[in-house]
């Protein structure tokens, strides 16, 4: 049995911040599954621990869940590469989504449809999140999130002549609208929607439309929203 | 400022449980918009509990959330009435979720969409579970969750000749089929899918393709799934 210094402990806790995920360039991975997917992601373990190597008092110790799983490890994170905007593909950005859940399942998402990039406002929720990175189920591993100033990026699409697209309450019925297969596709926040400043820009208003005419329901959670709004995307440019 | 007694305190506390929420016939609320929208729906309430008269160190006991909200209710359950089955409409079955935030998302899904009654297995997580409360906004009042054997469900929608789908990895592109106005859709457990006899009793079998191919994606959230399926039966019956 290998014991872990005091020291070590308190880095790997101190991961679940993300201001020491910055610093140190790590963050942590929990699951046999999930380890594997990163490591064929090509992610670069620092340390890996496991159970038959250390006590499960000490695992109960480093892990961020509330049944630890037989392995965790320690992984850098990737570096955060210039994204170069081509004329096609669909695309996602994401404006102050705070709930490291809504996020991993996003991601999981834009795994599943094949979304060509996701972007995210500068105060979303750190992808290496713990909670994101289990949400995520491996996701993401496969896809990059651009952090970045959504504005600017709206503008280059648009200066492209790549549509906008905004989701929220005033648009018009996504089932009922001619949905190109290229541009960026904006969610907001989960309790405030896009920005007003994003709305604006948006060159498209499109609404998920509710069979309860809202009389009840008053919102879908986010992540069921970019599902549903990507699928439909997908779907009408016959790609699925 | 009123003092709750200890055995006040307990019993609101053991409502987390199913076991003593079954017993009494009791359940907890928190928040005041969800009470409102419970109140709205009808339900009874034993006691409400406000922040302006308990104590916050009390409120916290009693609580089940990490920062109780202002108010805190328990509330009488609804009775569980009969179901009479009509020959329109359109149905969920739920086979065996576990997670209750998915449970409220899915109750949350079905609102929007005004799916016509839900069904689930007996070890489908209880529908008055506080995280199930929580997460269906709401919905949870307005749509009656009926436990029942869904084998028996699926031979009462057949003997009516309404359809039975089931959505799993070797059905036909639901994108790609024709999908009618009524009958009942199955939805299967986070880890195990539809139960194999269930997928017997299915006269339909459906798949929500990915545009990877499944190359990487496994699978998606089950409530994601649902939102999927609900959303094209609703699209193609032009009733959105």
């Amino acid at each position: 049995m290998v014991k872990l210094s005091v020291s070590e402990v308190k880095t790997i806790r101190s991961l679940s911040q993300k201001k020491y995920r910055d610093a140190l360039g790590l963050f942590v991975v929990e699951g046999e599954k999930l380890l594997e997917e990163a490591l064929d992601a090509g992610f670069c373990p620092e340390k890996i621990y496991r159970r038959e190597e250390i006590s499960e008092e000490q695992m109960r110790r480093i892990s961020s869940q509330d049944s630890p799983s037989p392995v965790l490890a320690v992984l850098r994170k990737a570096e955060q590469t210039d994204f170069v905007l081509s004329d096609s593909g669909l695309f996602l950005g994401l404006d102050s989504i705070s709930d490291p859940g809504n996020l991993g399942t996003i991601l999981r998402i834009c795994d599943w449809f094949g979304i060509d990039g996701v972007f995210a406002s500068a105060n979303t929720v750190d992808q290496y999140n713990p909670k994101v990175v289990q949400a995520s189920m491996g996701a993401i591993f496969r896809h990059t999130l651009y952090y970045c100033n959504l504005e600017e990026l709206c503008m280059k699409f648009r200066s492209k002549g790549l549509p906008v697209y905004g989701t929220q309450l005033d648009g018009k019925n996504i089932y009922k609208s001619s949905l190109g297969a290229c541009g960026l596709i904006l969610m907001g926040n989960e309790s405030r929607g896009l920005d007003p400043k994003l709305r604006e820009l948006c060159t498209e208003h499109l609404l998920i439309p509710s069979f309860a005419g809202g009389a009840h329901a008053e919102s879908l959670n986010v992540a069921i929203a970019t599902a549903l709004t990507i699928a439909e995307f997908k779907r009408q440019n016959n790609i699925l």
